[in-house]
């Protein structure tokens, strides 16, 4: 904590820490499990409590989105919609919203109240209303004009176990709709980058398509928002967690081509682009057009983009393998990867979450 | 939200607008009640959510404190502690925290892991478990080693309702223990003023004194921790809101020697000093004498200060000329302050809760 006593060559936080790839999830396995030790070893979005009347969920996020204002949406927006989509993964009814706010000094007061009545606007759409809240202020060149976190805590009415554990070998994985807009929004609207898009970004609540899944008594195993580290990273977590191997289908994976473009321009993985308004769905496959079917009345580009395979022993020792191989060493060839994906010709290939450095300040 | 193409007259954030006096009351009063609109006009600390099995409390802070190390504390510690606190001030027991970082590009890993074990080790001394968490990493210059923001549920199991609305005329105004610690602390603590200090922040949890006050069946009218802005922010708010009087005694305010002799050196008052273990308690005057015996065995400093007067139309009118005034002229001599102060020569002064700028960071 002495930062300027310490050592040039020590260990230090890198912005990919951050950027939601393989280096966040390395901080959260190595530091972030350890000292809070979930059960499960897997730090869900939202905790559930159980409690005298049914279960609550509980989750919070923290926004540091830059530029404050984007092609789709503001960080007051952003800060309300992904503390109430990682509610609705857990099939959980918001009830109250908490809202910290870290003020740099030298802020526009305009800006703030901006900010405020984007919060106000769409958590009044969500059906909920911020019940508690707190301000502080930083000295100029101490923050970044404003952070934002909220904390959300919901009702879960429903009897599903909805998570990694509850997934099996056969289950349909399914999206809700294309992938990568936000990454890409965000990431044009910085204007050092100097390329334009006409995407904006796909922030969105999630709350009507899982109300209207858990509405159709579909059997769901587990669903995640799409946020930082994209697909990719989502997947990887899940896999590792249910013990499966995931097999996707490139060519099912729906990406607008616009958002395809930007990626190849700047040459990122639109599978590693975040999300705002998309979740990833897996339940047994025999259910897979019933939900599509729902998850098309919200948006047609909904589709299944793979399978859930056994954790074969093979697959198992090349995770060990990779592991010691550590981070940048490819093992493709010697062993299955936990999430793959075939392309047009037949051939698979390991779905890299990467490490993030790219894309810091997403959300 | 367009920082850089703003006027450079237009209204901004200053330091002042967090340090918890005045000028964050009229941020609170004409940006953020408005936005949200609580019901009876006052943000409470803590919100009561009514649940199938009983009323749930919630809150959040985010916490900002430099240095992030002082005598007594650290920035992990004060994260847990003040929420657990302002979940006890509604009489809740912690059922859950979340956790959600905001780190600086560059802080060594090192110092991160000592933060994390402090928030791990008082969580579990007030015997709640953190749920759910998040991390952000900002770039360097971009934040400031640790920002934390918890968020606290707790459980209503008592039938009283506590806050500024029970506050009745007759009540004696009761403060934990001695004054203004954790403010002369963390001053102390920053090289840069020059002096040097034997004090330690008060910084404890609250759990225990108002667990002892509910056992022992006293109307607690109103509770609140004396954090930012101190006794004087605190009583303040709790007058205008409750629409009574509060008349102190000067000498019955228990403020230890060092602290008096560090704010007599900064020229500050003790009583707009944060402090992060006291409480101030109002409730009817003859149950004073118990509820003190009850707090003398947490700690023997704890005092009665004063008692809550019924708001003449004279005091009434009197606020309203103040609130024409403005900040910075005294009405002293026109009318009765909400809040005032009695020397021992029976004179009394108004409280002033001041405007908050010299004291950013504090928590």
């Amino acid at each position: 904590m002495h930062m300027t006593s310490s050592s040039p060559s020590e260990p230090r936080i890198q912005l990919a820490h951050g950027g939601g790839g393989s280096l966040s999830q390395q901080l959260i396995r190595e530091l972030i499990v350890p000292a809070f030790g979930p059960a499960d070893g897997v730090l869900h979005d939202a905790a559930l409590l159980p409690c005298p009347g049914g279960r609550l969920a509980f989750t919070t996020d923290s926004y540091v989105v830059r530029p404050l204002i984007f092609p789709g949406g503001d960080i007051g927006r952003l800060a309300v919609i992904g503390s109430i989509n990682d509610l609705a993964m857990a099939g959980a009814e918001p009830l109250a919203l908490s809202l910290g706010l870290i003020l740099e000094e030298g802020l526009p007061i305009a800006s703030l109240e901006r900010v405020l009545a984007s919060i106000r606007r769409e958590a009044s759409a969500c059906g909920v209303a911020v019940v508690t809240g707190d301000t502080k202020v930083v000295e100029r060149g101490k923050g970044d004009g404003i952070f934002i976190n909220t904390a959300a805590i919901g009702q879960v009415s429903h009897e599903l176990t909805i998570g990694p554990a509850a997934v099996r070998p056969g289950d349909a994985v399914l999206v809700s709709g294309d992938l990568g807009r936000h990454g890409v929004a965000i990431l044009a609207a910085r204007e050092e980058l100097g390329f334009r898009t006409p995407l904006e970004s796909d922030l969105a609540p999630l709350l009507e398509p899982v109300r209207a899944l858990l509405g159709a008594g579909l059997e769901l195993h587990c669903l995640r928002d799409l946020t930082r580290g994209g697909l990719a990273s989502a997947l990887q977590e899940i896999a590792g967690a249910a013990g499966v191997r995931l097999e996707l289908e490139e060519a099912a994976i729906p990406i607008a081509p616009a958002v395809q473009a930007a990626c190849n321009l700047l040459g990122l993985d639109p599978l590693t682009m975040a999300n705002e308004g998309r979740l990833t769905l897996l339940l047994p496959q025999e259910q897979a057009g019933a939900a599509l079917a729902v998850l098309r009345r919200f948006d047609a580009a909904a589709a299944q983009i793979g399978i859930a395979r056994e954790l074969t022993a093979d697959t198992a020792a090349g995770r060990e393998l990779r592991a010691e191989a550590g981070p940048g060493r490819s093992l493709f060839g010697l062993s299955r990867p936990p999430v793959s994906l075939r392309n047009g010709l037949g051939v698979s290939r390991p779905l890299d979450p990467g490490r993030g450095e790219h894309l810091p300040r997403i959300c």
